[in-house]
């Protein structure tokens, strides 16, 4: 059967996350899901890399979908591209072998968290970043996120208390920039537990405020929850590139 | 009496434009009136560097206002901060000389257009370029371009039909460059006429679109707003720096 590719990019804010969702028709897989329905006249079921929490966006979100109808990849994405909401666009749609899946091949992740650190305001890009004015030491953020690096048991990193499956991952880089008023961590793993990045970036901003040492970060691997920092809000993530 | 400068940002999306209108209180001057008479427990009255329309952002929009209240401006500053929506900020209030004036005193001022020249959807900063996918010859537009530098009558960039004031204005620099799916124009200049920056890119994207012939610029020069380009949308628009 056909198999097509969609790279996608969305502003997360209005919606209530990427998972289609019982209760809600406002997630982003269903918006695309009905969209191809209607264009293709047949059911779609899209299969997206992985699900983003409610708020947060993406850059380099990847999906795939089987479909028997023969329309051409130029002419979907024009048509989805009608039919899509101005905050969910669609960059790329294209025929991919058969075997492709875009959750189960996934190689590596790469997220973006967006850190607003100043009193003064960001007004234009204000639902793309966290704001906390607190003052925070770069230099033990960047030596503390080295610690991250390499395969660890993520346990205390994932908001799934009663997690059946591995809590391990690796962690390929983790950087910490300052641009302008803004802190930027960018993060690249072979996958995310749900929540993870948001508290790593917490637990990161703890060790920045002097509040963490930046020693104790080992002792995070394996432990409980509640060991790990913060969990901050979905508004300052973004999934920024998936390959495979 | 004590005059005191702010430094303004906005979105100007939902906005009817910079101005006080009587018909409407959405405007940014009134929402910026509005919050200090509350806070300073006095009627204030903004002096903005100039108008901007309904839609267009600023950056870089300066006002001053009098008033005879002696809070320190760090407070004003932070209760602006706390009475504003997030899509208006402030980010600087301080005491000038009585004589400073926001219209009067500007000498420069600078406007960026936003043109998002890609069929691929622009989802993160849609609200703050125009999209026009069609194609462009870049160096003709920066051709053309140079031709507005200097001292020129722009009545033909001018909405205003009725203007009984002078219609000379003149250009510093105006810039044409290409970033990614982006095309941005850069205009300095002493003063703008009612839609002139908007008219100004207009006709730039006549040129790089083979329409108009770059020879036939120096000719609008005191011509007929007929004679020159179409008006673009507001939302491209925003309003850099103000220098004085």
């Amino acid at each position: 059967m056909r198999n097509v590719r969609l790279d996608i990019c969305y502003d997360g804010t209005r919606y209530r996350g990427w998972q289609r969702l019982s209760t809600t028709d406002n997630t982003i897989q269903q918006k695309i899901e009905t969209a191809l329905s209607r264009i293709l006249e047949e059911p779609i079921e899209l299969t997206g890399s992985g699900r983003t929490d409610a708020g947060t966006h993406a850059a380099g979100q990847v999906a795939n979908f089987h479909c028997s109808s023969q329309m051409p990849c130029e002419e979907i994405l024009s048509q989805l591209r009608r039919y899509l909401p101005e905050d969910i666009g669609i960059y790329s749609c294209r025929n991919v072998s058969e075997r492709f899946h875009a959750r189960l091949n996934a190689k590596t992740k790469t997220y973006r968290y967006r850190l607003w650190n100043s009193e003064s305001p960001c007004v234009f890009d204000r639902k793309y970043v966290y704001t906390d004015p607190r003052g925070l030491e770069i230099d033990k953020m960047r030596e503390a996120a080295q610690l991250f690096l390499g395969q660890h048991d993520f346990s205390a990193f994932c908001a799934n208390k009663n997690m059946k499956k591995s809590t391990v991952r690796y962690i390929h880089s983790l950087n910490v920039e300052r641009a302008g008023n803004e802190i930027v961590f960018t993060v690249t793993g072979n996958g995310f537990l749900h929540h993870m990045v948001r508290i790593l970036v917490g637990t990161l901003l703890e060790v920045g405020r002097g509040e963490r040492a930046i020693e104790s970060i080992p002792e995070l691997f394996g432990a409980q929850r509640a060991q790990a920092g913060e969990l901050l809000p979905s508004c300052g993530l973004c999934l920024m590139e998936v390959t495979y």
